[in-house]
């Protein structure tokens, strides 16, 4: 999420989440801390799009109860943010205003917006150049140049040169690819391997690939309709990006070629193409259900084709691994990564990224969306065409960049940063919480519960001590027994000093059990005393 | 860890260890379950070693305490393994036998032994040819073959050629990099681009590799003797190999070239190099506490050249980004994996495998090392070579190869696996204590307590209710009294029932609140009762 801010005006660019990093236990969901927008509620003017990907607009929702303000996007853009507007129950109190790719509109006194169209692995994906009272900013989205997009629309390069042609004073520019030399291959390189999957595969073709490629999506449909072969939608996003695609124009699928998976069973494995889910190895997915059994309607053949069109996002390869061993387990062949034109990046490499730079040849870069080492990437890039080293910024989440008459700098920064969604909690779930999940996974925990007499501290029932995830609880009788000793003669030496605080005889219990316990396992369980009284 | 047998004699090969998968939370070690050693101990001859990697000597510390037989292996994988067996306590008990990169050996009555000379990313690594009365086997350890190597050892095809002229019944092959085309490329590349950051750097440079890799530190050596920089060893894997490889003289260190920590602040930038632990991006290592700037010696410094001689091993992909991402904040910069010719790989790619074949001409043959795709892999590129498909093994952990006179088949398998190391516990955690970490990893725990009268059941003291993991404490002041309301309003509903079973008790508390709390937070926590009685 990005905001421009001019005077007594915001606008604000995309409202993306993550998804939570490998120490964000139990996590769901993470959006951004946007306490900023709720603060200066009154001066945000308008929320624009560049595209439908979650780290784009997956946090609107959230966004959309607390800042509700005019949306605007492309055509697909505002249908796949409708389907999540409608399942938190607020698509009808907020105002989508839809935009093409070659849109100008003023919002609010101070900014105008003029959107152009980019290549991505989405369609409808727009860059903008915002212009204000200060000079034009222009954010590109997620973007690369495709020479021959699916869909025949390039990045509208000849648009970008016009509103640079008046002087441009920022560029923020997609820099996920910026480690990449050269060009990023087009979608239709893709296209030309599943083309050629289908031309050899002799049984039933199963592919997986991200559901919102619609792109993707389409080249398969039209592989399946040269080559006779039916296909059959599978998984609840492929399903739900399949159905607003077609609707809205943007998928174009042959009458007669779409069955339901009810029927494949009438077909004859080599009629057959199943689409479908998975391509992240997710646990819960289509694929992964198949390559584990146990999906419910569709079992691996031996002589299937399993495609896996897309490449492992950071921090997946090892479920994506899981699932390929999987499937060649149960007798499929399966073709992923490892071939090339199985799979091609949206973002743009150095040498797009420097034809971008050239072309707005802006006075000031900021490098944004890809982690630190992108950025940095981009930054050099930008340097050795000249820009000036001062005159590129890197900032961190929540820094204010301001730009004055003659220069720009980092002035300070407002509240931002993570918020958590666990469940229906958003925000409930901070650092002790999550402290107190990894220790509980790692070793587990014992709760030891003693009942004591009012005033005497007499030992009236226990200690007793339940253990879980600690150790196999046969195999763990003696340490238990044990561990009672130890609790009691800690209990015992407290009564002798005569301390009766509560909370000492925790730390007693706690110190005590956990020194036992270590030296016994080498394990540092949670250790949970509760004293009751009667 | 292989197993050959013959009647009465069994040979054992290699006794490696894993990392924990993702799933198994708390676990530090995972070791083969070697019971099958254990119930046919007088059989067990000897265990013969390929190299010193952590996947191949490992878990010999645990299988010698129980399966204490000679062990053969060579100079620089004895003196590896020699460190693990110290720190057991059991290096007095062992007996080591050291064998040439061409020793033959015989062991027992059947079992001759000839090793041969393999490239690997560590040096002394070896392949076997173990001949049998029922044929003669080859196993080719991890290996590739680097046509220039760094100690001028090129992987030993005379005498593979030599012993597969007599003829191999089976040839054992590391399908690590099946899936890669072509041939991997010389460590000598590295030594290539280390030279090269040498000649370019300006100020100090930090390099971060894997400890064993021998032959890449000797080319740091190199490279920092001809640029005439100070070389400090940092972290405690890298120190103890390069005590080890260099007094077994693996390693050659030129006088007055190695300098101490403490030093380092007596030399300018300029003058330094730093070789360190943390190329996966381990969080308690050297490279990634500098990262972090919680070293305790070593501040990354504006200008310092960090170079990651190394590829993230699947599944550390993100700690090597968040290391890298650090370091850049840092100032220093960073070369790693982006840049090719930093790392090159250990594992015979395609043609290397090929080549392999050919000259081992086996009849059968077995894909081994990798996960299952590789192994795949390998099978297809047998296949191709015209070795029939029934003549191809992919078996499970366990299974029973069975070399006949005139045939091989898989003949049911014996007791294999895992065992979990937990801190001092082997194998004393188990499915049930990983789900129960698992779910206390996810939504944390609820301690429900309360203490009945005897016989009545009547609520004597609390109920108590005590959360970890859960939701904040301040937050969730109101669920909490709810959910006693929740407990009480159980218990009541199971007296009037005349219901006394404590188990029946429990399960009523854990349903009634589990109910409850899914319904206000989508979550669930483990709950877990304890009743106690006065």
């Amino acid at each position: 999420m990005f905001v421009v801010e001019y005077k007594d005006e915001i606008l604000v660019i995309d409202g993306g989440l993550k998804f939570p990093e490998e120490d964000m236990l139990g996590i769901d969901l993470v959006i951004p801390d946007f306490t900023y927008l709720t603060d200066n509620l009154s001066k945000v003017q308008a929320i624009v799009l560049t595209h439908g990907h979650e780290d784009h607009i997956g946090a609107l929702p959230f966004v959309l109860k607390q800042v509700n303000k005019p949306v605007y996007g492309t055509k697909l853009t505002l249908g796949l943010l409708e389907g999540k507007l409608r399942e938190h129950g607020i698509l009808n109190s907020v105002t989508l205003n839809t935009v093409q790719a070659i849109s100008t509109i003023k919002i609010g006194k101070y900014f105008t917006v003029e959107f152009f169209k980019v290549n991505h692995s989405i369609p409808d994906a727009v860059g903008m150049a915002i212009t204000t009272p200060a000079g034009t900013i222009i954010h590109t989205g997620d973007f690369k140049i495709d020479q021959t997009p699916v869909d025949g629309q390039t990045t509208d390069f000849s648009r970008i040169s016009e509103i640079s042609k008046r002087g441009v004073l920022a560029l923020l520019a997609d820099s996920t690819n910026a480690e990449r030399p050269g060009f990023t291959m087009s979608e239709k390189v893709v296209g030309g391997t599943i083309d050629e999957i289908f031309r050899l595969a002799k049984n039933r073709i199963i592919l997986a690939t991200f559901a919102s490629n619609v792109h993707r999506i389409q080249q398969v449909f039209d592989s399946a309709f040269k080559y006779d072969r039916k296909v059959c939608v599978n998984g609840r996003s492929m399903v739900n990006v399949v159905n607003i695609a077609s609707e809205l124009g943007y998928l174009n699928i042959a009458k007669g070629v779409l069955i339901d998976l009810e029927d494949i069973g009438k077909y004859n494995p080599e009629e057959v193409v199943l689409i479908t889910t998975g391509s992240q190895g997710e646990p819960m997915s289509a694929l992964t259900r198949m390559a584990n059994s146990d999906h419910r309607k569709v079992e691996i053949i031996p002589g299937d084709t399993v495609v896996i069109a897309a490449s492992p996002i950071p921090g997946n390869e090892k479920l994506v691994s899981k699932t390929i061993n999987n499937l060649f387990k149960r007798g499929a062949d399966v073709i992923y990564e490892s071939v090339s034109g199985i799979h091609v990046s949206g973002h743009a490499s150095k040498e797009e990224l420097k034809m971008m730079i050239n072309i707005v040849k802006p006075k000031y870069l900021v490098p944004i969306h890809g982690e630190y080492k992108h950025c940095i990437h981009l930054a050099k890039i930008g340097e050795s065409m000249g820009i000036e080293k001062d005159n590129i910024f890197l900032p961190d989440i929540g820094d204010v960049i301001e730009f004055s008459k003659d220069k720009a700098r980092i002035n300070g920064s407002v509240q931002a940063g993570y918020i958590l969604v666990d469940g229906l909690g958003v925000g409930d779930v901070g650092n002790i919480v999550l402290r107190d999940r990894k220790q509980l996974s790692l070793d587990g925990i014992l709760v030891v519960v003693v009942t004591l007499q009012k005033g005497t501290n007499k030992i009236m029932a226990g200690p007793d001590i339940v253990s879980r995830g600690f150790v196999y609880v046969r195999e763990s009788e003696e340490l238990i027994e044990e561990s009672k000793q130890v609790v009691t003669k800690s209990l015992d030496k407290c009564r002798d000093k005569n301390i009766k605080e509560w909370s000492q005889l925790k730390i007693a219990i706690r110190d005590q059990l956990g020194k036992s316990l270590y030296e016994k396992t080498r394990r540092r369980p949670m250790i949970l005393p509760i004293i009751m009284e009667v």
